[in-house]
């Protein structure tokens, strides 16, 4: 048997597969590839389609795969629907999706659809939405679903697989059975494993896990999805402060949240201002990135003033040598970039948890080694260009260009090292204070070595030439 | 029954539970702990403590509780205590131990060492570690483990959790149970919930997955996390080129590699190169950062004469208007700052996939849109200043004050657009031909623009002022 012939292809090949169908008219097997295909394939799918077709598909599916693929869809089409369906078949759909999207979805909606959607969904349904929309989204309570599975401690493991079996809905997730008692409150959780591999008529409190790793229902969502990174965890429960079960956030929300938060300090180092609630891009309206982004050009215009103004203050110098003018873009360029390299570094290292902030003499120390390193590289290259290229410049007498070509090096290599401990510096007294060291973004970096640059060129050419 | 005294407390909490008993040289207490807290708090507590007495604590622990447990040491403590312990012992720790976190740690001996151990591992272990060992660490097969539960299509549901119970070593995930044939080739998958939920004698074939995703062994492991998430998998199958099932990697090293590859993003951006094998800040020695920061600051450097060339051949303008050198630094603190901003959210919306290369005619246009209402705030502020603030600065005779401000800030306003089209701009290039967007870094954004900064404020001042 060639084992080529014998594996179904998924992905990619499973659009084609669904578009071939569709094209072909063969509705029958298309809905048997909606049953069987991943939901996220099946879910990318329909989405391309105008709406009245998806409905035209949903229609075919019976509830539970309904709204496991609606889940699927974008909040987009998600909207999209719920204005094509009239309330009573949406509200079918609606409850047969995943609970956390679902709720995500209700605050999505106008106050006036939400009061249109209430009266046709079940006691159940309502109540499970408006819990759940009722969490700060920032919170593991905001994050959470509530489709979980519950036994008591007193079963034996055939009755609870026997529970299982009944309680859980065809979305639920259970890998982790939670175990409580009477008012919700958790006293543990088992495995499905554990409850399959036991002898069935073991009670579930021999097998119960009693040192769980739990999250509080206002719990910051970084602070759930780091013990989610931590433990390796599947899912972690989410308790209130009775100790009841009120939801559960899944490994999945925890690698949103990574890639949120992350995403976050990319956009504060790059000097763009952020909130929880930013849509995406092409969402987002002019006037909105606008505002993220005009307090640190106006602040960094302003500041960038200070450099003008010391310039001004070294006129004379600069007259007399105005090979000097030459040179200043790169000393603020390679301060800038010396600046940036070492800040990206710390704050990087910082959010793995690399270093902490307590190894700052140890972190500022090998700074200066890798300065130091860099900083003879810089000023070799720039002794030698302006010594030996440099010759047609006018000189003032009594100046040779081997004198101006050292001070010039002599000034860059200081820079790169100063650029370099503020760059590092700068992210570890942010953090220290308690803030995070990402909002130290890197042209705010190049804007203050800018200044320090300056002061330092025009020091050490004072000092070598004599004169100020 | 208060619920406060009802329910044991996880987390840091374990640590101190650790200690105390510890303290109190309550070893049959702390021995049960060791089996029922969380193993990572176990691996933390341990860590701190003499590698003499971790050797005494796991030594009073079963050999699967040991292998647990040292999975989740660091690599630091595992290379400590293969020196510390006998080939034999160690062996026998390290057959227990997670197959991937083992390879790894494999791959950390010396050629030496890897020889010493391998002939106290029996057969199984020994061809295990090498195989995973062989396979490349950027790839599924580098990353995988083979600890996975395998059951045949023709077996009942009965049949195939009876497999499961007497297979499955304690250390096993086995939320996802694959279906192989006879010669490894994967025919699908079942979830442990289905065997568990179907009539006991219900055919594994009645209820396969035969359009699971899966990875290539040789796939990128950015593509295995990709798919990981997408789809919202526990865990993923691997496949060899015949279809055998060779591996799995779990929703834990998706986690991992999505942090790392955002890392490597944000370090690229801040002017660092980057490569897989890049140790911890600490652990890097200064040459090797030094290494990595030094071809984008001696590049940066270089460009950066360019836009002194510029300042020496405008020097008759700006010895008759020294006003303009003061603003100068402005001028490039501002292009710099909005051009990285502008590359920053680029950068960001293409690796959170928000947009794609192919929309560039819209990012674009909502590029100019923004730095528009941008450049308009900083011309009317710096107009201001000038105006009004620059009273005292000398003048050549037939300017006014208003003049010069009105052409600083419109010089300002073209290179605030300028530098958003180029900070957006470049990245999309990137993507467009195949390569990371991130490589467009922040400090190189700031050299371009310093330059073009410089034509766009000279060529508007020679214009207006009708001098060159």
């Amino acid at each position: 048997m060639a084992p080529d012939d014998t594996i179904e292809i998924p992905e990619p090949e499973n659009q084609e597969l669904l578009q071939d169908l569709s094209e072909k008219g063969n509705t029958a097997e298309l809905v048997e590839m909606f049953e069987e295909l991943p939901t996220m394939d099946v879910a990318e799918f329909m989405e391309e389609k105008p709406i009245e077709e998806v409905i035209e598909f949903l229609h075919k599916l019976d509830i539970e795969d309904q709204g496991r693929i609606f889940s699927d869809f974008s909040q987009t089409i998600q909207l999209k629907l719920f204005h094509a369906l009239d309330r009573r078949s949406f509200a079918e759909v609606f409850a047969h999706m995943f609970s956390d999207i679902r709720a995500d979805l209700y605050q999505e909606l106008s106050k006036e659809e939400q009061i249109e959607l209430l009266p046709y969904l079940n006691k159940k349904v309502r109540e499970d939405v408006l819990i759940l929309s009722a969490y700060p989204p920032e919170t593991a309570g905001g994050i959470m679903t509530t489709d979980f599975a519950t036994i008591f401690a007193d079963m034996s493991a055939a009755e609870a697989l026997e529970k299982i079996r009944k309680d859980a809905p065809s979305k639920e997730m259970i890998y982790y059975i939670y175990v409580v008692d009477h008012s919700m409150v958790m006293k543990g959780l088992v495995t499905l494993k554990d409850l399959v591999l036991h002898n069935p008529k073991d009670k579930v409190l021999e097998m119960l896990n009693e040192f769980f790793v739990y999250a509080e229902v206002n719990e910051d969502r970084e602070s759930v999805a780091q013990k989610i990174e931590k433990y390796d965890l599947v899912a972690i429960p989410v308790l209130n402060s009775l100790n009841q079960l009120v939801g559960v956030v899944s490994h999945e929300e925890a690698i949103d949240i990574i890639r949120a938060e992350q995403a976050e300090d990319f956009e504060k180092f790059g000097g763009i201002m952020t909130s929880p609630n930013d849509d995406e891009y092409l969402q987002t309206s002019s006037f909105h990135h606008f505002k993220k982004r005009v307090v640190w050009v106006v602040s960094l215009a302003a500041i960038g003033i200070i450099s003008g103004m010391i310039i001004s203050a070294y006129q004379g110098i600069l007259e007399s040598f105005i090979i000097l003018a030459m040179y200043m873009p790169m000393m603020a360029a390679t301060g800038g970039n010396t600046g940036s390299q070492a800040a990206t570094v710390i704050i990087r290292s910082l959010s793995l948890g690399e270093i902490h902030d307590e190894d700052w003499p140890r972190i500022i120390f090998k700074e200066v080694k890798i300065s130091l390193m860099l900083s003879i590289t810089v000023a070799i290259l720039t002794y030698l260009k302006i010594a030996f290229l440099s010759y047609h410049a006018l000189l003032p007498t009594g100046f040779s260009m081997g004198y101006i070509a050292f001070t010039i090096s002599l000034a860059i290599a200081i820079q790169v090292i100063t650029s370099a401990i503020i760059g590092a510096g700068l992210p570890l007294i942010v953090r220290r204070m308690g803030g995070d060291p990402a909002v130290v973004a890197s042209p705010a970096i190049s804007t203050v070595v800018d200044i320090t640059g300056l002061l330092i060129y025009f020091s050490v050419a004072s000092y070598t030439f004599g004169i100020s």
